[in-house]
Order: C-alpha cells, then structure tokens, then sequence
C-alpha cells in the first residue's frame, strides 16, 4: 500500500473481545475494519456519522472477506491500516490490516466492499465531492 | 415469582460470549435480559418490534443490576425467567433470574428499569392497552 | 446443498445485534455461522466443547468470507443453513446461508476455512474417528 | 471523587456498538467499565494482563449497576473516569463515571463488585504489593 493513502489507527484489544480460546474471538476483526474505515474517511476530511446524517449516504457492506494469520491477545495494542482498493460509481471496496505494535507481525488482512444507499437502502450514486478525493486517494 | 406470570425463555451459550476466563463474559447478561423482556412482552401478546415501529414507543434502559453467582459456560442451555416488578405512567420494571437447564442452578439475577420514550427520546405516557395488561401480570 | 448433510438452526435477530442504520451489524453473521457450525458437529454427534475440553481439539478459523444480499432486521426469525464443503487432514471447510424465515429469503451466504489446533495452537491432523463422518457427510 | 485517584480513559462510540434506537446499546457500557478498570490497574502500575498469566489472580465480576442519564450516540468521543470506592480481603469495588468530550454531559455512572480468585475460580486473597497499592488510591 502506498505510504500517503493509507490511515492507521490503534486498538488495544479489550477483554469482551477475547473468547475462552484465550485468543480474540474472529467477528471483532470486522468491527475493528469498520473502525479502520472511519478514521480514513475522517483523515481524507470526511465523518462517516455527518455522511449520513445530513447527506442520507450511507457504505452498507455487502462483502467482507478476511484471513486470520496469528491470533490477537487480550491487551495488544494492535494497529488496523485502511486503504481503498476502488471505487466506482456506488460501490466501494477497502483493504486492511491488522498489525501487533510490539512485534508489527500481522495478525489478519481483510477487505470489503460496500454499496452507497439511502435510509431507504436504495442505492446512491456517490456525490462527486466524495468521489473525487477518493479518486485521488487512489492516485487517479 | 408467581408462575403465571414469568416467562422462561432458552438461550445457549455462544463462542463469541465466552471470554479467555473460560466463562460468559458479564455484559451479555444484559443481552439476555433484553432477549427474555422481548419474549415476555410476545407473552402477554405484544410484539415488540410493532410497538417501536408502529406505535413509536420505545422501553429505554434507565438503570441495571446484575448479580452473578455462578459462571456460566460454553454451550450450556439457559433459562433467562422474566417477571415485571412495578410498573407506574412512564416506567417498567423487570426482574430476571438466569439458571443452568442441567442442574437447575442460579447463574444470576437482575433487574432493569425503563422509561417509555419515543423516537424523540422524550418521555411518554404508556398506552392504555399495555397498562392494563400489564397491571394485571402484576395481580392488580 | 443435498437435504440430509445440511443442519439448519434458528436464530432469533437481538436488538443488541442492530445497529444505527435499522438493520444487523454485518459481524453478527459470522457468530451466527458459529452457531450454525457447533450445530452441524452436534447433528454429526459430536459435541464441540467435549472436542476442545477432551480432546484438546479446537478448530481455529483462518479465512471467512461473506457476501450480504439483504439486510436482516430485529426480532427476525432466521435459519443458519450449514453444510461442509471439504476436509483434509487438518482442515475443514463449511458453507452457510442465512435465510429469513417469513419468506424464505436469502440474506447473506458464506464460507469459513478452519484449521484443527490444540490449546497450543499447533496444527493437529483431524483424528479418524471425525474424519470419517466428515467424509461421511462429504458422500465421499 | 479525588483528582489523583481517578483514571480517565477516551473511547470512541463504534457504529457496532449503536442499536436501531440510533443510540449506544446499554450492555456495551460495561465493557466500557472494563476498559477503564484495566487503564486504572495500569496507572497504579500495574497490567491485569500479568495479574493473570504470571500471579494467577483474577478480578471476577460479581455485582454491577448502571445508571443511565443520557444516551451515547455514534462517533462520540467519551471519557471513561475509574476510581476504586472500597477494597477488603479478597474483593475490590469501582466507580465509574461516562462523560461525552465535547459539552462534559455525564452520559452513565456505574459501580461493579470484584472478587479475587484463581483460574479454578476459586477465592485468594489479594497479595500486599497490590494491596497497598489499592489503600493508598483509598487515602488510607
């Protein structure tokens, strides 16, 4: 992933997220990708909760894919990096990982794709003052 | 409880509510209690759901207590036991035990209060229908 | 997916398994493949816990994949639809499709990879006595 | 509660953790508690992770209550502020206080009840070098 395009952002793994594996319980990766997403919206000048409330846009994921490597444990400080991979005129579609700080071994690496849509769950196009600074993010 | 008026609903114990102490972890009690406050509520012949969607009222939680007495484990069969303690204009109260099916022991007990608001977050007055039903769950 | 090796189990959508937007957050689905995968094991006779506890067998996920087509919404009923898709010495495969009750809709369809462990987290080859019924149920 | 003896902790309201009442699903103030139980043992010095794995010592969750004043919505940035209210033998007892950033509106306060005890579940006494520690935080 190029260097300027790409957020990261910290979680420290909490207790509730362990299972009696002794490991984190693989559903919170995914919750952790959405926390990812939001902070590279927030680093490319945009709030997700702003997009959808006063613009009625919201990313509805319609695809998740994510492949564990090594287990987190309760109170690694972890680090997720968010990049997009495309976008298109509704659609679109996030890469991530997720680091150990301590070691910066990777744990897991993922990515999803979403649809653009309303309150109504119908889909939007996505306003062009989104699509362009994702466009750029891109390096198009 | 009186045995009329309490309704036993089953959960199971899931993998994601473990955690590495090998044992439930505690916030999902609270869960529980939702899932056995829903199911009294079908009990007395209301659907939750339709109250929020149709009525716009909603149960808000004002306050919980949670006693836990024993661990519960992976993959053991619950009963969450729902009573109503008071109920009064804009508030309800509920009691629950939690109990292993196997040995028919107390895991927890708690309770919860509500207030009825609607999508605005403002108190409001509950409905006739409700209150008489529920004045008589609890034998007035 | 043939009738006889696949196990369907219901579930019941939580209201903590909404979110904001009026419908389930997307890493629900993967508790719910959970649920479907410990159920599947216990129609093929098999407890998952007595793997883990007795056996020392735990089956670590590595790769989850989920594609959601309709959003499911609280109090929904669903069925978690879950077959194998292939084993080898030590690793396992499964299928899911979440369905809504009412109308038998599809919502979301998925795969889980699994490598079997133990508490160590070594790579273990899947002991004969499930690799038989899993082959079983493979039609192998 | 005393300046020096309260931890204050930052978490930001996840979209995982909103309900489709457009609000923050009251279990997971819980797990907020947690975080900052943990960011205070770290202030004392200490990490509840080695409490675990290195002493075998335990903070099991017996009792917690939760008021709840105002709701918490997405994207919010919240402190957490622990203190510890009493500490015996073998069992400790915290407060909490949620406050939102940005207009310092208490959202919740809480308290929960731990006991002591090992990976058998089983009652210690809490060894003096943490002890001391707690009854300092105490002013005693």
């Amino acid at each position: 992933m190029s260097e300027t395009l790409v957020c990261e952002t910290r979680v420290r793994v909490r207790y509730a997220e362990t299972d009696r594996m002794g490991v984190v319980y693989h559903s919170n990766y995914l919750v952790w990708f959405e926390v990812g997403r939001v902070e590279w919206l927030r680093q490319m000048g945009f709030s997700y909760r702003e997009m959808e409330e006063q613009e009625d846009l919201a990313i509805a994921v319609v695809d998740v894919h994510c492949r564990y490597k090594a287990p987190a444990r309760y109170d690694e400080e972890l680090i997720v990096r968010t990049s997009i991979k495309n976008v298109r005129e509704c659609m679109i579609h996030f890469l991530y990982e997720v680091v150990r700080v301590n070691d910066n071994m990777l744990l897991a690496e993922g990515d999803t794709t979403h649809l653009v849509v309303g309150r109504d769950m119908k889909v939007k196009a996505i306003p062009d003052k989104y699509m362009s600074v994702f466009r750029k993010a891109l390096g198009r």
